[in-house]
């Protein structure tokens, strides 16, 4: 694709200050973009790095405009501009509508317009795909799962049966949909699985990355809201709730029951317990361990220091004594406020 | 399906207070229960919740029975009995006996009675499935494997080579068994692969959660004991040995060569390290680091709490000065003590 | 397979000290090798292993001989050794070259001599699959993709467009290669998507565990450098570079842009945030948490130690004073600096 910047600038609302009929075909950074390429600042610290660049372009803020050397498109929010902009040039592909020969469909499938379905797909019965979905080589969509329209499933992923996925979801490989929630009830030493009724709903214009695993509720359903963006082998138990536009990091896990708020974002390999109530616009810091509920937004962490690994074994071995540690600063101080007593 | 309380209660060993004839098609939750629906009570701390229950009817303990304004199913575990009504009403879905067309089924296979083949698997040489097992879409099992009776994986799971799975056996989607486990050995600066020439042996009845990985054993096998419920995005390296009834929460992680011992709970994030035995009876809470064998039973912790970024921030930089904090207090109480002594 | 100790001491350059005509057909453990099969002793502290043994041979060093009371075979590294001799002894099972009639292969393809593509494989356009690869059942290969000469896709493994891997690269169920880049730009509450335009680049000898996940860069690629080997369920997050010959363990994950050095030993379920660099000959023990860039090499650590959960419980909670008791030592200090001039 190649567009001059003047469409850029008309197609996400912004002004060019320069030569607007210069033609950009990619997107690159400041350090390596090169005649043809547009980049972008998006924070001021790094203005320093417009210098050299022999880009065509530069989307930023009118703030930092004199810092750039070339033609600037000027926005209020570059990095929201750049994703547009970077949508423009590299349009998702799409395969050409149809069924693969080599695909398993069940004839009470409803399949939409404009629908692909790629090799080896295995769709089961009263499966429901909307209009204008892109199903990948090797997915499985179990009875009666409904796929939204405009919706992409990249291949090897899995939806299992009832569960219901919005518009434009976007889901990346290996991810799978609606497997059985973790039920298990102890009878005598002995687990005796608890069927798993409910679903996964999943709300329109949702991410979900590769080999992320998102289980259906026990008695209910599990819910990802619209806009929630989910990375990589993120574990999503049942009975979760997770609030609009949260976004998540790889290998975070939410244990049963929880509900997370909306716009909250929640870094890497965070663990939050189950049944517990995260606000709104809460961030958790990569790795923060969730053990209460958080109910007031804000930033949250947990967790120690790396350290030399000698070092570090000699305060990992005094944490076992932080408590006793504690009371006896507190006897320390009883004892000197006495002979500060006895002093005077 | 549909019972009258009468059936279920001589099902599952239970005591009708009330109409046995009614008739009970679902389950849910006490608040969200409606006429022909059946819910239960496990903790006693939750009886307020039956107070304006519409369900049908409530499976709870005797010591209850005072809580519930409805026809109540009595007996000594409810939850369990919960589990075992539930499988009744939601028996699980079987497909048809039979081998897909797409399938590929090695000549050389040994298959059971009632057995379903889905599309688009593949069966290598000498495989055994025994009889009545159900192997969904997409999975692949390798040479030699052999999948005991009645055993279900869901769709894309892949079994390796000389795996051997018993009886009931339940695999969600994206689980791999018997992937090579991580032996390396340095020459040099280079890492020569050690051949995996062990097994994956799962006893009967255990439960295998999406995207979990159970490696093959280096020398001698990996095994995964009876009962033993694993949830979703585990990793069991190669040569653990999981007792069984053991259960597992999702994306915890056992280094090789570690035993764990029988009817542990392990709660979700876990880590443990390599070479280390775990007893009998051990809980560990989600997100703890276990480095050292855990010897009596009992509940075992780590990690430090959730807090405001800013407070965390101070108390994180601290703990690299545990240790010379220790030291000081040491040295405070000597000179005190001094002081009092010169006090006297 | 079956070699004599003769034959095995001349591939791997070590010497026999005994009878170099027996035969040796299979690897095993001091303590349950039979006849006709070897040993190894590696680390000399385990040498008492050795006593009973009834294995026909042990490798080991020429210090620990006088250990063994049977035929040796004398290296340098024993544990290196046993991987070569484990390689001869049990070859990596090849299937017979050939394109399944069940797999979908794009004509524009560019396939090598003695490629096996098995069934039910799906390879998109202009892809490249040098000699001798082995892809095993249910690969996705999307188009422009390229496998180096001698690569193996065991199955199920999904490689994007674009991605480059070299020679020789071994590659488990359920790994994805190339997956989206976790990149989302914020619009007034809502994300939009970045499109990731970078590839995944893999070089000569890496192998990766499975389900393991590797997203593609955003600009510019992300990199695994030759001879890293990966376990199961990492995350590599875009535009990671991982050093060669650097080893991680299951369940790490590396943040975006972070740079990891070469001969890093990467323990399981470590975390790295973006942007930072790691050192070459880097050790990080199991579930650290790594918030800063390490500059030089060595050993580091972080994390709390596992207690009963009660005495846990107490240390928790002090935690969140620690700022607190370090301050109130300093005052402590000073009181008692103050007492003891006065004292004198």
């Amino acid at each position: 694709m190649r567009f001059t910047l003047k469409e850029l600038a008309e197609a996400i609302g912004g002004v060019v200050d320069g030569d607007a009929t210069i033609e950009i075909e990619s997107i690159n950074t400041p350090a390596e973009a090169l005649s043809g390429q547009i980049t972008f600042l998006s924070d001021s610290r790094y203005k320093k790095e417009l210098e050299n660049t022999s880009a065509s372009a530069v989307i930023l803020r009118e703030d930092d405009r004199s810092a750039c050397p070339v033609t600037a498109l000027i926005v209020s929010n570059p990095y929201a501009a750049y994703a547009e902009v970077a949508n423009l040039l590299y349009p998702t592909q799409r395969e050409i509508a149809g069924i693969h020969p080599t695909a398993v469909v069940d004839d009470s499938c409803d399949i939409g317009a404009d629908v692909w379905i790629g090799p080896h797909c295995v769709i089961g019965r009263n499966v429901l795909i909307d209009s204008g979905c892109q199903i990948g080589p090797g997915c499985l969509i179990q009875q009666n799962a409904q796929i939204g329209a405009e919706s992409v499933l990249i291949g090897n992923v899995a939806i299992m049966h009832d569960c219901v996925l919005g518009k434009r979801v976007l889901i990346h490989p290996g991810a799978v949909v609606g497997s059985d929630g973790f039920g298990q009830a102890n009878d005598n030493g002995r687990w005796i699985k608890i069927p798993q009724v409910g679903r996964v709903i999943i709300n329109d214009d949702v991410e979900i990355g590769a080999s992320t695993t998102i289980d259906r509720g026990s008695i209910g359903d599990t819910v990802v809201e619209e806009g929630v963006k989910l990375d990589n082998l993120i574990h999503i138990a049942h009975n979760v709730r997770v609030g609009a536009h949260t976004v998540m990091a790889g290998q975070s896990g939410i244990a049963g029951s929880t509900t997370i708020g909306r716009n909250c974002m929640i870094g890497g390999q965070v663990g939050i317990s189950g049944h517990l109530t995260i606000a709104d616009n809460v961030t958790l810091t990569g790795r923060t361990t969730v053990l209460q509920s958080v109910k007031e937004s804000g930033v949250y962490s947990s967790g120690t220091p790396t350290e030399p690994n000698r070092q570090w074994h000699k305060n990992y071995t005094r944490f076992k004594q932080l408590d006793d540690m504690a009371k006896r600063i507190k006897i320390l101080e009883k004892l000197v406020a006495k002979l500060e007593g006895k002093g005077n």
